[in-house]
């Protein structure tokens, strides 16, 4: 354990990825807690398409991160001394943290939960957490899903992804396709999550494919990319059918954004398409962790850890999510 | 009346507004009914942008005119011979036709609703036709419109826009703005239909007006127009904005559509952007009808009609919708 608080702030708003001189490392006195307050140590970040979105200087659901600003993220670390009789030694607690090794829990704000017993910790951040979360409301209080949906999940073998698919069989879909970028992962997709279909972005047409797979058009697309992938995914939308806007990472290193020509396909479909947050969501955790842990029980949702070791390689460990170098669900161990 | 039937059919397919030779104007023997069936003499046809949709070789709500086809549009007709007992001589009728002098009103398959007496040809087109139900079940159903909401139109001297924005106001909008492209229309839509702001997108700032119309974002966007409108709105949705695609009229004429660049902003916004096809609906006009008579005859309504002598002047009519040069609906007095 570091006697020194190591931090990753933000010193420049990256135009791309998160490369040099993105982030600069900085050592700072660990903190002290004060009363009502407890003092974590970092043990796994978790690392979300989202983060990029907040180095930008543009509006979003929250405030930029702040030049100089340690750069946010989820996390669950160990509780190492306390002020706080809601936080013991040697607790793991979850909730809003950052790129450091120290944070400070304050029992008043209430920013961190106490990790029930016998959850993992990198369980408590993928499908136990905000990606598991997102998949759930998302597919079910954004897109409606109904038996018998033809469902299309782009970044299908990622964190929320790989779990949107998963839940759709679950809730009767006639058809689940996934879109992925190499082969290992389309070939996990079909083999071990059980999904019908995985159309590799990188190589095939996807359009064709898409149409070969989902021949009466696409009930239900839950659009993690954006791009061009919403767009073909637009143009063919079947009849009442229903866009779920959970992310757009194809477009986050972009400045100036090219929008879905097709969009005009929502009129002729009397189709729908919507964003959420999942934050909006945080009263009503519980009851998706429940499901969702009975389903993990049953095997019938499984998930992927991507672990990166080493608080320095934060960066790097995001830009994965960009370039699809993971599957399943990035996480950082601080050390 | 005579004694020929002119036709306007589909010759080419158009690349950009209606111009020649997309149609041909042809004579033919006026047709003979049949047991069952009725002789219809065209008055009034009803010119509504989404005509030129079934133009183009594209997928749609209705299939594409076929070439040599006479064009399709809605019209009221008078009965001028009858072999049934649905349609008497002399009757108006209204319903799907063409552009073209005669049609055949089939009282099996009921496409030609008779007009109850008192009602003006010109606003059963108009107001009482879909062009108010558009406006009305666009706003409401798939709008959701609420009480205090921001809304923002664009077309808005157009013939659906221009009942929108009081429909709005009677619903308890707190603020109703329309989009337009005159002085004249701008004026007319603040002076005699009450919207509070009206913006020149020809001569102003859009983006800037709106902020300065719309300071906290604007809440329901009825748009008619897409391409830089809808995109600019995008951008200033508010939360839980909601975005009614009824048309794409600044599109209609183009190959290749570029999409909205800040549709993104329905993420972060928790924003729903939603199409519809007012035949849907058809069950229902009447609940629409009697309420927008109400309405109507309470003076809370007004509605103004753009007529156009003459069915060989029919693609021009069309065409003004293109280019702006109406206000309120395009109807084409047949002779």
């Amino acid at each position: 354990m570091s006697d020194r608080n190591r931090r990753l702030v933000l010193a420049e708003r990256p135009t791309g990825n998160c490369e040099a001189p993105t982030t600069r490392l900085e050592e700072h006195e660990v903190p002290e807690p004060g009363a009502g307050e407890a003092l974590v140590h970092n043990r796994f970040l978790s690392i979300d398409p989202t983060i990029r979105t907040w180095m930008d200087d543009a509006p979003g659901y929250l405030p930029p991160i702040a030049i100089g600003d340690v750069v946010r993220c989820g996390a669950v670390g160990e509780v190492v001394s306390s002020n706080s009789d809601r936080y013991g030694q040697g607790d793991l607690v979850f909730g809003m943290s950052g790129w450091q090794d120290y944070a400070i829990a304050d029992e008043g704000e209430r920013t961190m939960q106490t990790l029930p017993e016998g959850i993992d910790p990198t369980a408590a951040l993928s499908v136990f957490g905000v990606t598991g979360m997102t998949a759930y409301y998302g597919l079910i209080e954004v897109g409606k899903i109904a038996e018998g949906d033809v469902v299309v999940v782009s970044g299908a073998a990622g964190a929320t992804g790989s779990i949107v698919g998963q839940i759709a069989r679950i809730k009767g879909a006639s058809r689940v396709v996934g879109i992925a970028g190499t082969p290992e992962k389309c070939a996990w997709l079909v083999d071990e999550l059980g999904f019908d279909a995985a159309v590799n972005y990188k190589t095939d047409d996807v359009a064709a494919a898409l149409r070969e797979s989902c021949p009466d058009g696409i009930d239900l697309f839950f659009d993690n990319v954006g791009g061009e992938i919403l767009d073909i995914c637009l143009g063919q939308l079947a009849l009442r059918g229903r866009i779920v806007l959970c992310g757009a990472i194809a477009t986050y290193n972009e400045r100036k954004v090219a929008g879905p020509g097709n969009y005009r396909m929502l009129i002729a479909r009397r189709g729908r398409m919507e964003g959420f947050i999942i934050l909006d969501y945080v009263g009503r955790f519980p009851e998706a962790q429940m499901q969702i842990g009975g389903w993990v029980a049953e095997g019938k949702v499984k998930f992927a850890t991507h672990l990166v070791e080493g608080l320095e390689n934060a960066p790097d460990a995001l830009n994965l999510l960009f370039t699809g170098g993971n599957t399943g669900k990035v996480i950082v161990a601080v050390e």
